[in-house]
């Protein structure tokens, strides 16, 4: 059972098996490496992207490492990828965006031209439609970067779609706008204007620097939360339409198989969701006595407004949400707990500001059913447990 | 003079140069590069630290590339660096963190023990205290990198200072702390318990993942809004006391000498201060028309209220506060601005929520004179101009 933050540690120093003495730290005595223009992380940090070998070379998904996540940032060289045509190599003095179809003055912009345009920053996260899907599925996974590692979050900079959208002028049959990347593939989403005239960003920066190759190098889309694939990544060009493309990323791929057999399509937002990330599958707690349960929230919808944490118990416990709370971007939640030895169930419960709440395993497949799409199961959000062991060892269930 | 952003961009594709054609991106037709477990940025990108060879090997500082820079956020890549003894390789495994002195009972935390404590995250602006000295002795830099780059702002995750203090037991007589790093030269600095027991944090996350090893690695102390040299890297003992060690670094270096001769000392907090990091010295405006001008904000008081614009007339026009604005973090500022081809001064001052003002150089000279201390001035926050001139160069003043 939890206990309050005000009394965590007191007389906890067995427990934590610290040294009670002088003992000083093993510290260096010659002077220590040169500055460099760029740097890098110590050699002694291994966190690393986690994908296996697919078929087609190039591409696939690599899932971020949330059990080594601190804060609400992903460092963008950790950030998770998905791609249908690899990672393309776009010298940006030679990219353009084209913005054409149901427009007064169909216009190509530059790079350069853009940086002009006022810009903006926001801190949002990106989710793959289908992360966590195997745990719909029955089949969850033995870590949370396996079961949850696609979804990360960055600060993302550029210009307001609606701005650019006013420069070419919209004709008044404009009621979708169909982004399309760079890629081999040329990957292309539908987005209802509505949409694109409200927070729907072209993004040239990520975390303080330009977009990662793996984002979107130069240019991508940033649609805040909505799920991944529509924020088109390597963006060169939006047509504006009256209609939706019905390309196949939306016609077939990411739609959602229903019970009667129906498949409901243009399913956009991410629903609310959370994940303990520490402890989790594959953390060895070494010791009994007091710990930290730390994970990340997010909701497509807006704020995460509460979390809960159930610690084997049938209660539910509010965590501490730390600041900053940001719209569709991670919270980070924390509750001190001390664990007792005992065989214990972690799990997590978010709910945001429109009220919606993270559901059960089961209330979802009641609504939803136990049906894959074409590409699996998108847009689960069930709860997520935990299984800390009586000798320390914390597992899937 | 700025104009309303609502009608910022009407008409303007001429003045932009941007092609009204369909001609297409220049995009690739081959798939592309492979996923990495650890990301890299684009071979396209060049932004780097500058610094000049030292006398020392390996000591000394770089400067972050504000000119350069996207939203709050520093990449820990580009972060400044200043050390004094180079930048020490750190096993984590084998680095601990001594707590004793005035304490009812010595401690030594490993990072694991550090780990399982109650943690925290906070953006956070760390500046070196001498940042933009050149500015008050009337040598401007060519650079906005050159003349502030001296400070850069992350997420930052650890255990709060109060929180170990409440760990070790302090003792009545407890009134400073001596933080000292594990670098070759043992770098220590004195602090008052008043702010310790605040917002000081032992960090070892630096914007989502482990502290990067120029900023610490693997644990620094962050004392959010004071002086950088304060902000102990990797730190190995706090020693608790009832008066400052009067260490090199507090005794001579990091003192203000004042006009009358006599030098201030212990003037930890950071000013309010403001720069517009674009357009900035070494950018070139390619053609009249509209830009936006945009900038960095920050003060160790607080939350910047307002950042007001000067654009060679002799008006303050208030800039747009990017959100999130944070206390002691950068705050991005921004306004939309035509440039007709004249020559132009930029110049921007910044408010915080204290009342404090930005001062005219002239101001600050009155009152703390041209002396500069045995390292060169600290603390100068005066108001920083830039020229544009007719021919479209950006340059200093």
């Amino acid at each position: 059972m939890p206990h309050a933050r005000r009394r965590f540690l007191v007389s906890s120093a067995a427990a934590f098996g610290m040294a009670a003495c002088h003992r000083n730290a093993v510290s260096p005595t010659a002077v220590g490496a040169s500055r460099r223009p760029y740097g890098d992380r110590s050699p002694f940090e291994t966190a690393a992207r986690l994908f296996q070998p697919g078929v087609t070379p190039g591409t696939g998904s690599s899932r971020a490492p949330l059990q080594d996540a601190r804060g609400i940032v992903t460092p963008s060289s950790l950030h998770f990828e998905r791609h249908h045509a690899g990672v393309p190599t776009i010298d940006p003095r030679r990219h353009t965006l084209l913005i054409h179809g149901s427009v007064s003055r169909p216009l190509t912009f530059t790079m350069e031209d853009l940086m002009r345009f006022p810009s903006g920053s926001r801190m949002h996260f990106i989710e793959f439609a289908g992360n966590s899907a195997r745990e719909h599925e029955g089949r969850p996974s033995a870590t949370v970067q396996q079961s949850h590692g696609l979804v990360s979050c960055s600060e993302w900079t550029g210009v307001m779609l609606s701005t650019l959208l006013g420069e070419v002028g919209l004709q008044s049959s404009a009621t979708w706008i169909i982004a399309e990347g760079a890629d081999a593939c040329r990957l292309a989403r539908s987005i209802p204007l509505q949409k694109a005239m409200t927070d729907v960003m072209v993004a040239y920066g990520q975390n303080g620097e330009a977009l990662r190759p793996e984002q979107g190098y130069p240019l991508r889309l940033l649609v805040p939360g909505w799920e991944g694939n529509v924020n088109i990544k390597w963006l060169h060009r939006l047509h504006i339409s009256n209609q939706p493309a019905m390309t196949r990323e939306e016609a077939a791929t990411y739609t959602d198989l229903m019970p009667n057999g129906l498949a409901r399509q243009f399913t956009f937002e991410m629903d609310v969701k959370s994940v303990i990330t520490r402890p989790s599958g594959g953390h060895v707690l070494p010791v009994r006595g007091p710990y930290e349960i730390s994970g990340l929230a997010w909701s497509g919808r807006g704020r995460v407004s509460r979390v809960e944490i159930s610690v084997g118990d049938s209660q539910w416990y509010d965590s501490t949400l730390s600041e900053p709370v940001l719209t569709k971007a991670f919270t980070r939640f924390t509750l001190p707990w001390t664990w007792d030895g005992r065989d214990t169930r972690l799990r997590s419960r978010a709910t945001d500001e429109t009220g919606d709440r993270q559901p059960e395993r089961e209330e979802l497949i009641t609504v939803r059913g136990l049906h894959p799409g074409p590409d699996g199961f998108n847009h689960y959000n069930g709860i997520k447990e935990w299984h800390v062991q009586r000798d320390g060892t914390v597992s899937h269930v």
